[in-house]
């Protein structure tokens, strides 16, 4: 047999990160690798208040089929909260989807033909690289810093790029880097994107973990002609297991997106989506958000301490304001590869860091999460890896 | 502003059933429309208890992210349960999908390219042409009488198709004709795959609801290189809230699956997996789906007895032997899309025919669902719809 495969699969492959977490469910494994929210936050026993209501008051209807765009009540509740990102939405603007991630399998669907180009932030995250790559497109990194996307390194390579089709970004608490776009640079982002008539995919599923300062608005909320698609997620504020995320955007667009939606797979999980919608009515989601900003800026202080007192001084890393990541940029000879073989020697895992540059290099990069761990294997964790890299140094 | 979209959107349009549903909401409505298993039917009361013992026993983990490939004790039961159908299967044949809608969308993406040709039945399941469209395909419809594909006329096709890629077949009361396919048949279809080196992607959401006789082996069951996959579903033999179907299929193509669910939303919801699963534990399935198989066997009857009585003898129509359709033939003249307007203003709804026909035509045709009205509006619904009928005759 020699079943023929479509042109696209030879582009798609699995996820470092996704192999690495299968690696790391070990116990003795202290894993800095995935994206994980803190499981001891997770409101447990609300759920099962939340749940028995929902069954209790309409199980039938819970457990049938319902519509593609997603739970209504649920809709105008995530419309109401983007007010906290600029953003006034209603109902009608948002779809439900699978997490963000089908967001962004969606995006690709939508707009990508192949050899087309997306322009991303260098790095971007890895998950959406996959979901792009299927739509056999290619990838053009703009060059950021401390404050994410460089905008005039955009302008030059938009003016470049006429194959350009797509422009994703994530500018807050970035994954993989945990760097936050200031406000200039989203505004510009919106000025560029009209000039070059593209439509900007905004992926935040961290922006309201912000640990220090104010929320500063969406590029959304700069968007005058609706050309902005909005990727958000309960995953991070309140749990990935029941897989919630959203599309925001305007009519002409999101009609694509249900309609994809549709073909992908009918609808979300209708139970899961009552369940969420229940949870904000009987209880405060902003108070639990505090909860876990409370555990997560205590995690990073605690890392980044941990680090400067056991990395060795050639070792960068990044200060994120928020969100689940820091990225560390090693000596330009070190691999972080080779470096994650010897972590795991001593039971400690990481991401390395060139998974995350779509064309390649930036092999001494690795990306550390600082939520999954409770506080004493952040250090002990810590302290490994310091001896990993002080020994990689000699 | 001019956003660009992909080609492949041109394809993709509005499932006329999920529109028809949007429809058929109103109360007043009796509708034949969907494909809504009974929803008094669904186990309420058991999904109470073996949401609490998840959430009790494992609230952190069933609601923290897990594998893309799914909860591996409800793979191992659901491998098991595959026996019923001739197939012998273990946990690692199997990944947990949205649905299996989400099965169907995945093998346009991992097997088509532009310009491929999909062989179907004919008529065949509208959400997966729609599905397979997105990948810019084309459709050879097979021929099809009262026991499914006809063989004859697949090879025929197959001889002159070199531009053939996949076979995508519904065996088990078809949706939407309700028709089954012979053993001889499913046997000979493996050869042909064989003989044209296509893969099979055989979608069975209903066999297991057959109201008389033996379920047949499935094709899988026949498939000697690992070319077969499978399609199945708990969303009419549990509920379909909970959006959990599977492929079942050999390791190379299985892969692909996997690796292609991880760039669309990296995994089905883990608390329904696991919800499920304790569902499976401490209940019987089987029981649960023979209480189904009941009433929906009487409605069939009832519903065929009245078509009998109220529906002029011109109009002919399928004897399902177990599903949830029965496919109406109407004289050539008229047009099942101008009767459905005359049967909503009778506040009956059913789905006119011709959408089930990749390549138009067919317009005296419509599909009727007897699992989801109660027995009294069936045979209101039925009469009315004979009204409806009989007035088009004259």
């Amino acid at each position: 047999m020699a079943i023929r495969f479509a042109h696209r699969m030879e582009g798609i492959k699995a996820s470092e990160i996704r192999e690495l977490l299968k690696l790391t469910t070990r116990p003795e494994i202290i894993s800095f690798a995935g994206g994980l929210p803190a499981p001891e936050l997770f409101p447990v026993e609300e759920m099962k208040k939340v749940t028995l209501k929902v069954l209790e008051e309409g199980g039938q209807q819970a457990l049938q089929y319902s519509t593609t765009e997603g739970f209504t009540p649920l809709r105008e509740k995530i419309a109401a909260r983007m007010a906290k990102l600029g953003i006034q939405a209603k109902a009608d603007d948002i779809l439900i989807t699978n997490g963000s991630q089908q967001g962004l399998d969606f995006s690709g669907k939508i707009f990508l033909n192949p050899g087309d180009v997306v322009i991303c932030e260098s790095p971007s995250y890895l998950g959406a690289i996959n979901a792009f790559k299927a739509y056999e497109c290619e990838f053009v990194e703009v060059p950021t810093d401390d404050h994410g996307m460089i905008m005039e390194e955009l302008e030059r390579i938009l003016e470049a790029t006429p194959k350009a089709r797509m422009i994703y970004v994530i500018p807050d608490f970035q994954n993989p880097t945990g760097r936050t776009w200031p406000v200039d640079r989203r505004k510009r982002l919106v000025e560029l994107a009209v000039k070059y008539d593209l439509p900007v995919v905004e992926d935040n599923p961290y922006g309201e973990l912000r640990f220090e300062g104010e929320i500063p608005p969406s590029i959304k909320s700069f968007d005058t002609d609706g050309r902005v698609i909005f990727l958000g997620t309960y995953s991070k504020t309140f749990c990935p297991g029941l897989r919630i995320g959203w599309v925001c955007a305007s009519e002409e667009i999101l009609t694509k997106y249900i309609l994809v939606k549709q073909g992908a797979d009918l609808q979300s999980s209708t139970i899961s989506q009552r369940e969420l919608n229940e949870f904000l009515e009987l209880y405060n989601l902003d108070e639990h958000v505090e909860k876990i900003k409370d555990t997560y800026r205590r995690r990073r202080d605690l890392m980044l301490q941990t680090m400067k007192e056991a990395f060795p001084p050639e070792f960068k890393y990044t200060y994120p304001e928020g969100g689940l990541f820091t990225w560390v940029t090693m000596p330009k000879h070190l691999n972080a590869r080779d470096l994650m073989v010897k972590a795991l020697e001593k039971n400690v895992a990481f991401v390395p860091g060139g998974s995350f540059f779509p064309n390649g290099g930036h092999e001494n990069t690795c990306r550390i999460n600082y939520s999954n761990m409770p506080e004493d294997k952040i250090v002990e964790g810590i302290k490994r890896l310091g001896q990993v890299f002080t020994e990689a140094l000699k």
